[in-house]
């Protein structure tokens, strides 16, 4: 039922992308468990578009995977040393546009059973270059709309824990201005799927609704080669959080998944400079200072 | 006593890199315990030189850092739980070069102490995206020939630690051709000074001696675009492994140290590309077939 679900999700965001972006389609590549990983059973559909006209990357995976969990994991999720088997589902996409002006997005829903435990997880937050709060109100907002009509005070709760995981402690500031992250929810409970698969129905297609007005707005506007070369460096912070942080990332390569699906993520072109210094009032400048602390955006 | 040994060592090979370059000097930049960290004492110089005429990105640090130790890395290192004083000191360079004919390298020569136990730690080891056998023979012939003086089987070891460090397993690759790697040299040892220090005084002045004379070799060479498109892809390979697999770079941001110094390894410029797969019978095919066992180069 969930596969239905995040399937269908995968080919409508995939569709809408390629509207919007209206030069190229995305490829698609079904994959079965990698040779050499303890992924036991399952696989995916990794569908990637490179060298839009918009888009310089974007990646929708769709994975369903089984297998056991090393002892370390097994320990840390059920408190069981014992290597626990685990089923993990779910669609996760991360969007590179090649416009400074146009923010990176960043989405995943995800259903995981590990021994007896089940849950969901998921969320969407937003990487901006250059600040216009406006669209960050909107992002935040059509979020916050969805999450409401499941739970008035989850939103609060979703947003702080996306400012808290999204968050470089050698930089001292999160990776963008965030949205939702919310894990581990059902865990330990029982009709996980009547109390908390309506948040998914909510968010699946809230999803879009919270981007794709922000890239309309932003995609024809010009750049200078200055603000390309400001985009290039953050993305740099990117592929810091997601190598280096991210337990997304960290749980696809322990688990042997598949590499290229997994780091599809990445950004297409990352520049790093030795102690780069945003000109002082400068609208970089902006940027970083307002990832140093999370504001209410709505 | 060590100070002024890696000082004299930084100052030496800045001194060389620029000779070779003939375009550009390093910046120095002196730094002092960077504040928020769990740095108590201390601090570095960090040199680089960018956008050379052949170096695109070279960073030479010297630092000396005194702190304690979070519960866990003490664990590891002393066995004992209580947080451990540490002093650390070292050199460590990378240089990555425009022409993708002419290889990265890294290197770094460092004294330990944790707790009661002190040791020495370090090596060097080259990344090519061209593979020129003769290039790799030279390198790993200099760096054997400056172990054998200390201790004949100490080379075969140190290899081979090397090829097991730099190993990048979501790959299943090494991140070059290997050199030299080791660690602990000394722990729990007395007179690990008379012991273990001759190691680190031979080594000293090979590590341009196995680099430069490549650097020579092929700074001329002309490349293609396309040349130059799969160092910037490789290079994606070099940031994956320092920031998800490096226990250096780990240590370094996890104890509070200075970020820029710490992440100046990162390449200047970097391409991720979904599924990147090089033409069968081509040299970058050759080279990631190379990658996926290591090699007896003398």
């Amino acid at each position: 039922m969930y596969r239905k679900f995040f399937e269908e999700l995968q080919a409508s965001i995939c569709q809408k992308l390629t509207l919007i972006d209206g030069s190229k389609d995305f490829i698609t590549d079904n994959w079965s468990r990698p040779t050499g990983s303890n992924i036991e059973d399952g696989g995916g559909i990794t569908r990637v578009l490179e060298k839009g006209q918009i888009f310089e990357k974007a990646g929708v995976n769709f994975s369903e995977v089984r297998g056991k969990l090393p002892p370390s994991m097994s320990k840390v999720l059920t408190g069981h040393i014992e290597p626990q088997e685990y089923w993990a589902m779910g669609v996760s996409l991360v969007i590179h546009p090649y416009s400074p002006l146009v923010p990176t997005t960043h989405a995943n829903l995800r259903y995981l059973q590990v021994g007896e435990f089940q849950w969901f997880g998921g969320g969407m937050d937003l990487t901006p270059y250059y600040l216009f709060p406006e669209d960050c109100k909107h992002f935040h907002t059509t979020l916050k709309n969805a999450c409401d009509k499941f739970n008035p005070e989850c939103y609060a709760k979703y947003k702080e824990n996306c400012d808290t995981y999204f968050y470089l402690p050698h930089r001292q500031e999160t990776r963008g201005i965030g949205g939702l992250f919310f894990d581990y929810l059902g865990k330990g409970e029982d009709n996980i799927h009547e109390k908390y698969f309506p948040l998914l129905e909510l968010l699946a297609p809230a999803l879009m609704q919270a981007y794709l007005p922000i890239v309309e707005k932003r995609q024809d506007l010009s750049f200078t080669p200055e603000q390309k070369h400001f985009q290039l460096l953050r993305r740099g912070r990117y592929a810091e959080f997601n190598l280096a942080f991210d337990r997304g990332t960290k749980f696809g390569l322990e688990t042997g998944g598949r590499t290229e699906s997994i780091l599809m993520s990445l950004p297409p072109e990352v520049i790093w400079e030795y102690n780069y210094l945003p000109v002082p009032g400068s609208p970089e400048e902006e940027l970083i200072n307002t990832l140093k602390s999370p504001r209410d955006w709505i």
